[in-house]
């Protein structure tokens, strides 16, 4: 799905909602908990995609999830794509597993959640540089999600570090002895900025907004006119809407362009807002709530809303 | 397999070999290659892990290796760790896959990896913070091997950006907006230091020896001194010797602490050595020429070297 295709589904069921599949064997129903693990894991899967679909863009399985359930957890996992691509092709299915490696295993990697698993899009780590996502963008009319700014307490310990970014306008400052600088050399030539900007900006640079998303987390709303001073167009993955406490009317203020440019997520407050039979009923109505907030913020914010 | 008996079976076999399991279908022997797939991996793998456990002290299978060959793969995966387990339990088997994500994600991985396949260490990757990694260390008796310094051109990118460390001996600079700060105002109270080894100090901090290794790619060998500055006693995992092109010596000269403190691993220049029927005679001398090297290296450098 390129990006044209997606914008247009996102005005077409004016929603921008990614509904995560956070699949835990000890969270489902207990009416299902009663079949074998995999059936009951892909009952669950089937009725909450059945359930939610009218209403979102993305499906997200959380690749954590299935994999700690081993053979059958990956069963379950490759079985829920192909369901999603047989029944609602439209919709972007992002597998996150938050990969990257050097070049020839991150190749393997791409194979395993683009060809293997048939994933549209991939949530990467940046952390290896710029060989270790290339791999993924290689893959056309498929989407890398680089990882930039989290909603969890331990981005403070490494994304928001001051990092020094040379001044491209004033005289090259040569880094003779890799990482070591002293702040007088750098006053000369640069300034600092947070470690989550550098890679919004290193990062774009390696693809375009065709082939590269971003992962944003929501609890930094207000830092999302920072970010979209750096990532004009592209699309950002908004994790930590419901559960991790964001709120959708910031991230759309913040971080919305003209044609979007938004994925946010929910998971746990979607697919386990309900534990009896009715499950897939309560996570239908969550996810028409949140796709109706998602309109009128896509009315506000954007030029090409269509009712 | 606690800190003791990890040095302890390095003494025993002077060695600090890792053999690097990146079972690949495309360059395992013809021979091999007519059986059916999961036959032909897994005979593969049990030719070389007989083979190289004379001179070895850890197995690292590479995850995207397996991941991609999907539900087969993940069962060769399965089958390869228990077979070590049951066959070689002295060994330390090391699930390489960089795995790391929030809390209750991370929880999943960690339980994938230590006890569905029932790995002795995993690779992680440190950008989310600590909460990130946590979940990880929470298992006892087992290793989190966290990413600082990698082999591939791509760690230029982040891993040697110049960083802001607050000195804790100055006066402290309270960081009002999160990683902005002028360089005026960094120059009163702190230095740049690059990226990887604030990793290393802020990381080592989470865990300890006993507990937690990291990897340092062993391109960059003069580099140990620095990170032996930072990380007195853990255990370095030093990939890229070999195919990638480090020299052993000078991991040895500059990384070995007085109890080793070292696994260097080998994947390609073991595994493929031989591409016919003899592949495991081929890798077993491989893995015994690196072991050789090692004792030497053992003897010279340190204290508890045994003939």
């Amino acid at each position: 799905m390129d990006y044209s295709q997606l914008v247009g589904e996102i005005f077409k069921k004016n929603s921008f909602l990614c509904v995560g599949l956070d699949t835990d064997f000890n969270k489902i129903p207990k009416c299902l908990q009663s079949l074998p693990k995999e059936k009951a894991l892909m009952t669950f899967n089937k009725s909450i995609i059945d359930a939610t679909a009218p209403y979102a863009v993305a499906f997200k399985p959380n690749v954590a999830f299935y994999e700690s359930e081993g053979l059958t957890g990956w069963k379950v996992l490759a079985d829920s794509i192909a369901y999603i691509k047989q029944y609602y092709p439209e919709i972007l299915v992002i597998a996150d597993a938050k990969r990257g490696d050097i070049g020839n295993t991150s190749e393997r990697y791409a194979a395993a959640m683009f060809d293997n698993l048939q994933a549209d899009a991939v949530t990467v780590v940046p952390y290896m540089g710029k060989d270790s996502v290339a791999p993924f963008l290689a893959h056309k009319g498929k989407w890398t999600i680089i990882l930039a700014l989290t909603s969890n307490t331990g981005s403070e310990d490494f994304q928001f570090l001051p990092t020094f970014e040379e001044d491209v306008t004033a005289p090259q400052i040569k880094c003779q002895s890799k990482g070591r600088l002293t702040l007088t050399e750098a006053q000369s030539g640069g300034s600092l900025a947070p470690l989550y900007e550098q890679v919004l900006s290193t990062a774009s640079a390696w693809g375009s907004k065709d082939n590269t998303m971003f992962v944003i987390g929501a609890t930094q709303a207000e830092m999302l006119t920072d970010v979209r001073k750096i990532v004009l167009k592209n699309f950002l993955l908004v994790p930590g809407v419901g559960a991790q406490g964001g709120s959708l009317e910031a991230v759309a203020e913040f971080g919305m362009t003209a044609e979007c440019g938004l994925l946010v997520n929910s998971s746990r407050g979607i697919i386990y807002a309900g534990n009896d039979e009715y499950f897939a009923c309560v996570a239908a109505e969550k996810a028409k709530d949140l796709q109706q907030q998602m309109a009128k913020l896509l009315y506000k914010h954007t030029r090409l809303y269509v009712k």
